[in-house]
C-alpha cells in the first residue's frame, strides 16, 4: 500500500480551522427572506383555528404559510406517512415541536416577532409521557395502539436454556434520551429559481433523503430539485431524516415567494424539534453454565418513540440484532416494541438503537462474571464470535472476525493484571474516591443490512483534470469524520496522485445517483468501494492509452506517489493527465457499488443481518467522587475491528470522538422535561462533555480482519467508536461502587442518595 | 424511429419566452460587487504610466487592478498567447479595447465613474489599418511580421491546369467585418468562494475555454475553478474564446476582493472589445474546360486578423480547406494569409473563415456558367462532389456524400426553370426594380477536423431519477441553437421517455470533462454521441435487470412512448424507473466519444481535413431598387445533407437563421471605423436584419444522407445555414444588375453610384 493506512492530514481540516469552510448559515442568497416557524408547544390537543391576519399586518412579512399552502402531500415519514408537515386544523398535535405555520420576512427579526403573532387554538387532550403510560393504551397517541411496532428474534429453544443453567440472571435496565448536540445546528436555504428549479443548500446526512420529501412536500419531479449539501458541522444521526423536515419550511417558502428563502435553527428550536436517542426499557433474562458459556438470552425491549415513527422501525431491527451483543448465544428470544409518547420524536443517533441492549447485555456479562467468579476478560473470551459462529440471528460467519483479537489488544494495551492491582490498591487507600475499570466487546453490523437493502447501492463520479487535479463526488456526505479524506486516499492509492491535489466535492443531488443515507458506517465502504471502481476504470482508460501511445506493456506501467513510471520512462501524473487530455482519453468516470443479497427472515428475525461486522473491545478506568457523585472517565483502552484501516489518523479521531460521545451519553447528558416540554433546551443546562471532562489518554488501535467486500478490505468504524464507550464506563464505575448501575446517564445525584441511603457517606 | 426527425416542441422555450430562463446579467448575489473596464481607446502605443490615486478617492471603489495584480500569466491566446490580459507598463497597446485595468465597486454607476478616473498615459505609434498598408511591413503590430500565419495547400498541377484550359477566370474578392450581434451581451459573474473554489457564471460557448484560462491568470489548480454556464442569448463563435477575457476580469477583482463580482457588457463594450468575423481580400484564378469542368484554382486570401492572434490559425485552416467550395477541383494551390492590423481581433463567427471564400468561388463558377453559356445550375451539377471523389484537399468521400441530391431537391422545390421566367418577365416589364436569381452550393467540414482533432472527444451524463424523470449534462453548449432538445430527442429515442420529463442542465466544467467548444456544428455529432452511448448504457442496465427480475429474455423489453414492454406486462417507464431504484440498479452513466484519427498532411495541406462533411444548396430570388439601391430577399430555397435530421424543428429554425444571419453579411451589416476606432457600435448604426426584412418565404428541406459515426447518422448544421446564404444572394444581386458583385456587404450607395455611373439611373 502506499498511503492507505498512513497519516494522512485532514484535507478540509485548514479551510474548517480558519472559518473559511461555508456552513449552511453562510450562505446569502440576493433578495433573501427569513423564515420563522410557529410552533403548537403543547403536548397533545386537536388544532381548532389558525388566525394569521395580525401576523400579516406586520412590515416586511411576506408569507405566511399554513396547511393550505401545501401543493403535495402535507405528510412526512420515511417509513410510516404519519407525521404533519404543516398540522391542518381539525386534525391532532402529539407533541410540542408540530408546526401549525411558517412565516417568511424581509429580516429574522420580523419573522420571530411575526411567529408570535400567529394565532391558533388547541383543544387539549390528555398526554401520554411514559413508557408505562403508554402501555395502558388509555390515550393514543398514534395509530391504533401506542405499541407502534413489535420486531424479534426467534431462534434455538430459550426454555431449554434455562432449564440446563447454572445460573440465571433476571434484570431490568434504562436508558435516556441523548440529543445529537451537533456544533452546527440544523439549517436550510431554499431558493426556487425563476427556471421552476427547487434549489436547496441543506446541513444534512442523507441530501437524497430530501430530494425525495421536497417533490413530495411540493409535487415537484425529482429532476427539477437540486439539495446541495453544505458543509455539515455535525450529524451524528440527528441530520439523517430529519433535514426534510427543516429544508421543506424554506423550500415551501420559496416556492410560494419565489425568493430564496433561509431557515437557520437556533438550538432551542433543534432540541424541542428534531429527534434523539431513544430512551428504553429493558427486562433481561439470561442462562449461563458454571464456566461462563452463555446458553441463552430471553429479553424485552421498549424502546420511547415519541410522537411519529420516523425511524423507529429500522432502529428496532438494530436493537433486535444486537440484543445478545459479540457472543455466541444459540438460543434467542428477544422482543423490541416502539411506544408511541406525546414527546420529541426519536430516530437516528449513532448506534441506533443498539447501544440501549449492548450496555444491557454487557452489564449481564459482567454480573455473570462476578457471580461465577470468572474475570470479565476471560468471560468475553471464552463466549466472543469466532470464524464458523454464528451470531444470535443466526448469520455464520465465514471471515473477517477478529472479535477475539481486539479483547486480547486491550488485554496486552492496558497491562491488565497490573492495572486491577494498581485499581485495587488505590481503593483500599482511598474512602471517598474510588477507581473503577470495566469491560466491554461489542459488535457492530456495518450499513443498513437485510433491513435496508434496497438503499445499499453507492455512486461515484471521479474526475480527472488536464492538469493533473482530481475532482470527486460522492453520494453520501463528509460531516465531520472524515470521509474526504478517506475517499482522496482511495483515489490517490490508485492514481498515485498526491492527495492535495485531489478535491471532493460536496454532493448534488442532480448530479449524483441515490447512495443512500451517510449512515451505519457505511460511507467508506460503500463510498470508497463506488470510487475504487471509478478510479480504477480511469487508471485502465490511461494505461490503455500509455500503453499505445508509447508502445509498452500494460504492466510495464506503474501509478505511484505522483508519478507514473513507464517501463524506464518517468512522467509526472500531471504531465500524463495533460498527455490523455491532449488525447481525449475518458478522464470521468462513475463508479457503483452494491452489495450482494442478503437471506434473512423478517418473520424469526433470522438470517444474515448485515453484510459485515466490526468487533470492539473497551477498557475504561473511572474514579468516582463517592461524596459528590462526580465519575471521571480517567483512561480508556479501545481496540476497533474494521478490517483494512483507510485513514488511519481519521479512524483515531473517529474512536476519541465516540468514545467521548459514549461518555457524555453514559454519565452526563440528561433531557429533563414538564409534561411534555423539554426544559433542557441549550448546552447551559443539558450539559455535554468539554475538552475539560475528556479523559488523559485514550489508547486506540485496530485489527485489520480485511472484509473482501470491502475497499481494501476496509469495514467502517463510525458508530462502533460510540457504542463501546457507554457498557464500558457504566461496568466501570459498578466495579469501582461494588454496585450494579442499571440506569444510564448514571446521575451523580443518583449516586449521592445511593451512597447516603447505603450509609457510605 | 419513435421521435427522431419528428416536430418537436423546443423544451426550453416556454422559459425563454416568458422571460424565466436566468441569463448571466440575472445573477445577483449577496455582497456582490460591479466590474468597470479601463480601455486604451488609442490604436497604438506604448503605455508609459498608470496613475490609480484619483479613482481611489472616490467612495464606494473597493478595488482598481493592474497588470501588478495579476497572480498567475498576464497573457491570453488560445493558440499564440499574444495577448496580455492587462496591459503593463512600458508595454503596447494594439487596438483601441486593450484593456488598462479594472475597477471594483459597490454599485455600476460608481464603477463607471471610477473607470473615468483611472489615468494614465501612452505614447502613440504610428498605426497599421488596413491590409495593404500591413503588407509593407513598415509599422510591425504584433510578432516580427505583420503576416502572422500562412496556410497552404498544394495538390496537383495548377500550371498544367491553366495550360489545359479554355476558360481562365482572374477575380478579385472582399468582404467586411460581421460582428456576432447576440442579443445577450457578454458578461460573468465570478465569486472566489471563502473555501478558494473560484465560481464563474458566464455566457459562453466553451466552458472549458474559460475554465483553463482563469486557472492560468489566477495560477489556480484546474480542480478548484466550476465554470457554469449560464443561459446564453447567442454566441455564432463571439462566444467562443472571448468569454475568457470577459471573466478573466471579474474573476480577477473577486479574486483580490473575495467578493462576488459582476461584470455585464454594454453594447458599445462589446463591438468595441470584441472579436468579429475577419474582413479579407481574395485573389482567384480558376481554369475551366468549355463543358464547365473545372482544372484547377489558383487563390490567395488575406484575411484582416486585427491586433492579436486569437483563433485565426484555426479559421485560415478552415478558410484554406473551403477554398474551392463542393467540386472537384484536381489542381489546386491554395495560399490562404492572417495579416495583423491595429484593430479590433477577428476570430470565430459561424462558418469560420469559410463564407469569404465560398463567396469569391461562388461567384466565379456564376461568372464561368455566363461566359460558357452554361445554366448556374448545370454547372454546378457537373462540377459537384459525389461518392467516390476527392475534395480540394484530396481527402476521398466514401459515403454520405448528398451534394448533389441537395441541388436537385433545389431544382424542384424552386421549380426552376418556371422561376427564371418569372425573372425574366418581371425586369422586361420593370425598369428601376430588377429580380434576380443566384444560386450557391457549398460544402462545410463538421467539426474541428484534422486542425484540431486534439480538442474531439465529449462526455455526457445521464441520470435517470426514480420518478422516471431525467437528468442529462453535456460539455457542449445550448446558445439557443436548440441542442438542449435534440438531446433530450435522443435520450427518449433510447429510453422511450417522453422528452418533457428530460431536464438538459446546464455545463459546470468540475462536473463533466472537457468536451471541447460549441462550435463547428459539432454538439449534435460529439454530445449527441456522447448522449446515446450514456442512455445505452442505462438502458442496457435495466434490461439486465429487467429480465432476471420477470425472468424474460432481454429481446422482450421495448421502451417506447414512455412505457416499457416487458413481454405481455406494460410498465411506464417511472413505474420501472422506480422499481430499479430499489433494487440499486445503476442508473447514471458517463457516455463519451471521440472521432476516429484523421490523416492530414499540414506542410501540404492535404488529407482528411474533416471527420464529415455537409452539402447545401441555396436558391435566393432578390429585387433590386436601382434608384436607392435596395436589395430584398424575396424568397429563398434550401437544401442541406446534414444525414439523419434529429431535431427536425431545430433543424428549420437553425436554416431560417442561417439564412438571415448570411443575408446581414451579405447585404446589410457593416461595421465603419476611424483610425481604428468602432463608430458603428450599438444597434442604431450597424444595422442586422430585424423582423422587418426576413423573405416572406425560406423553402427548407434536407437530404439524409447518413453518416455512419453520427449518432442515428446525423452530422451538423450551425455553420452551413448561414453559409449558403451569402454567396447565393450576391449571386442573385448580380443576377439582378447584371453586373458581377465582388464585395459584400453589397452596399446601396455603391449600388446607386454604380447605376449613376452607368447612366441607368
Amino acid at each position: 500500500m502506499n498511503i492507505i493506512g498512513k497519516k494522512v492530514k485532514r484535507i478540509d481540516g485548514f479551510q474548517k480551522a480558519i472559518g473559511a469552510a461555508k456552513y449552511a448559515s453562510d450562505y446569502y442568497f440576493h433578495n433573501m427572506l427569513y423564515a420563522g416557524v410557529v410552533y403548537a408547544n403543547v403536548p397533545h390537543g386537536i388544532l381548532k383555528k389558525i388566525d394569521v391576519s395580525k401576523a400579516y399586518e406586520l412590515p416586511g412579512v411576506v408569507y405566511i404559510a399554513t396547511y393550505k399552502d401545501v401543493p403535495g402531500t402535507n405528510k412526512f415519514g420515511h417509513i410510516i406517512k404519519d407525521m404533519n408537515f404543516l398540522v391542518p386544523v381539525g386534525e391532532k398535535v402529539r407533541f410540542e415541536g408540530d408546526v401549525i405555520a411558517l412565516v417568511a420576512a424581509e429580516t429574522k427579526e420580523i419573522a420571530e416577532q411575526a411567529v408570535k403573532l400567529v394565532e391558533f387554538e388547541i383543544e387539549q387532550l390528555p398526554s401520554v409521557l411514559t413508557i408505562e403510560e403508554a402501555l395502558k393504551d388509555e390515550t393514543i397517541v398514534n395509530g391504533s395502539s401506542n405499541i407502534g411496532f413489535h420486531r424479534k428474534i426467534r431462534r434455538g429453544n430459550v426454555d431449554k436454556a434455562f432449564n440446563d443453567a447454572d445460573l440465571i440472571l433476571e434484570m431490568e435496565f434504562e436508558t435516556g434520551y441523548q440529543e445529537h448536540a451537533y456544533l452546527e445546528p440544523q439549517g436550510a436555504v431554499a431558493y426556487f429559481t425563476p427556471e421552476n428549479i427547487m434549489e436547496i443548500y441543506v446541513s444534512s446526512q442523507c441530501p437524497f433523503y430530501v430530494h425525495e420529501d421536497i417533490a413530495n412536500i411540493l409535487n415537484l419531479p425529482l429532476n427539477k430539485i437540486n439539495v446541495i449539501q453544505t458543509e455539515t458541522g455535525g450529524g451524528f444521526g440527528g441530520k439523517e431524516d430529519v433535514p426534510s423536515y427543516i429544508a421543506s419550511k424554506p423550500a415551501l417558502l420559496s416556492y410560494l415567494t419565489k425568493r430564496p428563502v433561509k431557515l437557520i435553527y437556533t438550538r432551542e428550536m433543534d432540541i424541542k424539534e428534531t429527534s434523539k436517542r431513544h430512551p428504553s426499557k429493558s427486562y433481561y433474562k439470561v442462562a449461563f453454565k458454571k464456566d461462563g458459556t452463555i446458553l441463552g438470552v430471553k429479553s424485552r425491549t421498549y424502546l420511547d418513540m415519541g410522537a411519529y415513527s420516523t425511524l423507529s422501525p429500522i432502529v428496532m431491527y438494530r436493537t433486535t440484532v444486537h440484543s445478545c451483543s459479540t457472543y455466541k448465544v444459540p438460543n434467542v428470544h428477544v422482543d423490541v416494541y416502539g411506544i408511541y409518547t406525546n414527546k420529541v420524536p426519536c430516530g437516528a443517533f449513532r448506534g441506533f438503537g443498539s447501544p440501549q441492549v449492548l450496555f444491557a447485555m454487557e452489564s449481564i456479562i459482567d454480573e455473570a462474571a462476578k457471580k461465577l467468579g470468572i474475570d470479565p476478560y476471560e468471560i468475553r473470551l471464552k463466549n466472543t464470535l469466532e470464524v464458523g459462529d454464528e451470531t444470535a440471528t443466526g448469520h455464520k460467519l465465514t471471515h473477517s472476525v477478529g472479535a477475539k483479537k481486539t479483547l486480547e489488544k486491550v488485554f496486552e494495551m492496558s497491562n491488565y493484571p497490573k492495572l486491577k492491582k494498581k485499581v485495587e490498591e488505590f481503593n483500599k487507600q482511598n474512602q471517598y474516591k474510588k477507581l473503577g475499570i470495566g469491560w466491554s466487546h461489542i459488535f457492530y453490523g456495518v450499513s443498513l443490512g437485510a433491513g435496508g437493502q434496497h438503499l445499499d447501492g453507492a455512486s461515484a463520479e471521479v474526475h480527472v483534470h488536464p492538469d493533473g487535479t482530481i475532482n470527486v463526488m460522492i453520494g453520501n456526505t463528509e460531516m465531520g469524520q472524515g470521509a474526504k479524506t478517506t475517499m482522496a486516499i482511495i483515489v490517490s492509492e490508485i492514481l498515485g496522485q498526491d492527495v492535495s491535489k485531489i478535491n471532493i466535492l460536496q454532493p448534488q443531488t442532480l448530479v449524483v445517483q441515490d447512495s443512500g443515507p451517510t449512515v451505519a458506517s457505511r460511507t467508506t465502504f460503500f463510498s470508497g468501494n463506488a470510487v475504487k471502481i471509478a478510479s480504477e476504470k480511469i487508471k485502465t482508460n490511461i494505461v490503455e492509452f500509455l500503453s499505445g501511445y508509447f508502445g509498452v506493456g500494460k504492466k510495464e506501467i506503474e501509478f505511484k506517489n505522483g508519478k507514473v513510471l513507464i517501463r524506464e520512462k518517468e512522467l509526472s501524473f500531471n504531465e500524463v493527465a495533460n498527455l490523455c487530455n491532449k488525447n481525449n482519453v475518458k478522464l470521468s468516470e462513475f463508479g457503483w457499488y452494491k452489495t450482494p443479497k442478503l437471506h434473512f427472515d423478517h418473520e424469526t428475525g433470522t438470517g444474515e443481518a448485515y453484510i459485515a461486522y466490526t468487533f470492539s473491545t473497551q477498557l475504561s478506568l473511572v474514579e468516582v467522587d463517592l461524596l459528590t457523585g462526580k465519575v471521571d472517565l480517567k483512561e480508556a483502552w479501545v481496540c476497533h475491528d474494521i478490517g483494512k484501516v483507510i485513514n488511519y489518523d481519521g479512524a483515531v479521531g473517529q474512536v476519541h470522538g465516540g468514545v467521548i460521545q459514549g461518555m457524555g451519553y453514559a454519565i452526563m447528558e440528561e433531557i429533563i422535561q414538564d409534561n411534555g416540554k423539554i426544559l433542557t433546551n441549550n448546552f447551559n443546562n443539558y450539559i455535554i462533555p468539554t475538552i475539560k471532562d475528556i479523559p488523559a489518554n485514550i489508547h486506540v488501535d485496530f485489527v485489520e480482519s480485511e472484509f473482501k467486500e470491502g475497499p481494501f478490505g476496509a469495514k467502517g468504524l463510525g458508530e462502533p467508536s460510540l457504542m463501546s464507550s457507554p457498557p464500558s464506563i457504566a461496568n466501570a464505575i459498578s466495579n469501582a461502587i461494588n454496585k450494579r448501575i442499571n440506569k444510564i446517564p448514571v446521575s451523580m445525584n443518583d449516586l449521592i442518595l445511593k451512597n447516603k441511603e447505603e450509609g457510605i457517606i
